[in-house]
């Protein structure tokens, strides 16, 4: 019998992934698996469960309102990942997609969406927000998927962080810091967060919020200006190389 | 006399910003100047010219047809910026688009489209590639447009690499080698590469080939598979962190 890898973003179910576990899937992912992928009762698929694990399962049932399948074996286990919530201005549509893809590559935990003075967005769609959490998640064989909040305002998300969080802020006018120094003396491991302002920057008074947050360090991104989607990504592999998952003893 | 800033792509010319210096702009610049921004002979604006510099001038003839400026004043002089080749496998439309805008944002001097076994891509159209550099140019303010070089297969793209750059190489297989690690060694200063493969990777025996550069020296992004395009910002924004300009003396 044929193994179907059928990671796709149809098959993402929220469900525990247990062996021996039933799952059942609605109508479209039913069509999915009988008529694209032509599987019948008895075939056997790896698939993923959202934010839980890779395993293969058997079909066991099926009908044009739904398949069954049963777990047999887990793959691959629940994944850990870095503790790092991001914190953002929403962009416009398709910027908003690919930062969201981007953060889930990067191994965020949190995807928090801030609403800033210069935030040039009125209303934060998180249900697209979540799919497009899905589908990166599913591209990369990401098995933890990042939580999406509701949008709150810059001081509610600055007073939500835990006195331990580490708050990374992407400070235009601190090019003297540099970008791995501020990072160097956080220790490995710290729970982290990573600030994005909208495209206009944040106003002076949120500049003067930010900085005097206790666990706030201002890192530079050099001397050139860069859109926040850019930011975002460069923001964040500097955390995950210093203080993350990208360092050599956190990678055996 | 009000000044305006019409750094924008139309006005992005080919040309030399010396004071003194006129400009003959075309019909669609004109009648940006002339109809959009309401501009008349006398008005002073600034502007930006291809890789030069960015400057005030004055609007000395207007018709149809064109308009001539005068420079009289450089702004901001010629910018410097990495020595930063980009070496990549060119990927579909948005998300080339995408890579090209980033590039710019970080500072890249050449792009070099590159061949490789698993390329998915027929033709590449290295006229759209330049008309994104300019875009992210103007969008950031940045003066200097990296070259667009046109499309070589792999082994003449490593052969022409001089011997004292330095090709970062994100391997996948490398975990043990850490991001910042590999390049704590590297000279600030030091022309440096970075080569980014196609969504499916290198083939074994393109991997071998790299390896075997001289300058080579092997980076791993974290645990995650990520898309080509966030490999890329991740892989520029360490090399710019740790050898290039944001580091904190590169930028005072």
């Amino acid at each position: 019998m044929p193994v179907h890898d059928f990671t796709s973003q149809r098959l993402f179910v929220p469900d525990d992934l247990a062996a021996g576990r039933e799952l059942s899937l609605g109508k479209e992912q039913a069509n999915y698996l009988l008529n694209v992928l032509r599987l019948a009762v008895g075939a056997r698929s790896s698939c993923s469960m959202a934010a839980m694990a890779r395993g293969f399962s058997e079909l066991v049932q099926a009908s044009r309102k739904g398949v069954v399948l049963r777990v047999d074996t887990q793959e691959r286990p629940q994944e850990d990942g870095p503790d790092l919530v991001y914190l953002f201005a929403p962009l416009k549509r398709a910027r908003l997609d690919f930062m969201v893809q981007k953060a889930v590559e990067l191994g965020v935990s949190h995807l928090q969406p801030v609403i800033t003075t210069h935030t040039q967005v009125d209303r934060v769609k998180t249900d697209r927000m979540r799919a497009n959490v899905i589908e990166a998640a599913e591209q990369c064989g990401i098995l933890r998927l990042p939580q999406v909040a509701e949008p709150v305002k810059l001081s509610a998300a600055l007073a939500a962080l835990e006195p331990q969080r580490v708050l990374v802020f992407c400070d235009e006018r601190a090019a003297q810091a540099g970008a791995i120094e501020p990072l160097g003396a956080v220790a490995p491991g710290t729970p982290m967060a990573v600030l994005i302002g909208p495209e206009g920057g944040f106003s002076d008074r949120e500049r003067t919020e930010i900085a005097a947050h206790p666990g706030a360090i201002s890192v530079s991104l050099g001397p050139r200006i860069m859109r926040a989607d850019t930011a975002a990504v460069a923001a964040l592999t500097l955390v995950n190389a210093t203080v993350g998952d990208w360092r050599p003893s956190a990678a055996t």
